[in-house]
């Protein structure tokens, strides 16, 4: 049941955004009863936290899957987020005014899809002192790699979010063409 | 009257993001009949295509009072990004289901934001043959020195993205610090 609340749910989002998921709606689709429902998702936004948590789960075991180069996890990045950009749009922002996308489970899923670009990034140097510690508390890593994990997750997203977004498109350009000279 | 519209408009905006925009609303937050608004607005969509093209007209404004280099440019676009995070989030992406953020006019203010960064980016080189046309008829400028402005942007929207988002916040991390080492 759960499983099939979720897949309703992906669906409602795929066709409207965020603001179309509702719990009423997947009671009727699914012919249960509102507390029913209820039962396995307390609230809209509940049911929201659990889609971006299983959204960031499925980034990361892309990345994860990727082989071990920069090159390949960017790839693997970008082709998920083409797949699923309804769901890739779930994350890092809040995806409903007053939704806070920094709860502690979030932050901590998040940083699960990242801690595998960390494994393939080379140093970007030099550091200055005060971010070196914040990176180092973040990432448990040396900071110049961590560094630069964080900045080509930043280029990355710019990208995969204004491809997915279609500007590229509308500007007349190629974005495979643009990935391959885009560097990270 | 449009000026005020437009106002309430912005408030709702920042309040409750695209979804809260309502003429309704400022109809009675206005004290005037929904008919004598829809003078101004046929619809929420058309108002909402005027605060974007304000929003573009603002940012290009911003870029093009900013010195000629790509580092008061890419200040400028970020100060701009941060003072107006509800504004900048209604640029390059859909901000309602069933918008279509790539109309004709939004394309061309979209363009106009552009042109100023092409005025300071060095030739990004080498050009795949492809992409040096579709730059070369995007931009009017030669294509490597646009491919390094559509870079930079790229790149620039994924900062400040994440960090209108909160993001590098959540990560501990000092988003002045982390932008003073983000290369363009």
């Amino acid at each position: 049941m759960r499983q099939e609340v979720k897949g309703a749910a992906l669906r409602q989002l795929s066709e409207g955004g965020p603001a179309a998921l509702s719990l009423n709606a997947i009671a009727k689709e699914l012919g249960v009863s509102g507390p029913a429902l209820y039962r396995y998702f307390a609230s809209r936004d509940a049911l929201l936290t659990e889609l971006i948590l299983d959204a960031y789960a499925d980034l990361a075991l892309a990345l994860e899957g990727a082989p071990p180069t920069l090159a390949d996890h960017a790839a693997a990045y970008r082709a998920w987020a083409l797949a699923e950009p309804h769901r890739y749009r779930l994350l890092f922002s809040a995806p409903l005014p007053g939704y806070d996308p920094h709860d502690q489970s979030l932050v901590a899923a998040a940083h699960r899809a990242m801690t595998s670009l960390l494994t393939v990034t080379e140093p970007h140097s030099p550091v200055p002192g005060p971010l070196a510690a914040q990176l180092s508390t973040w990432s448990g890593a040396e900071p110049a790699v961590a560094l630069h994990a964080v900045t080509a997750w930043s280029r990355l997203h710019g990208f995969v979010t204004l491809e997915i977004e279609g500007n590229y498109a509308s500007m007349g350009l190629d974005p495979d063409e643009l990935f391959r000279t885009f560097d990270l």
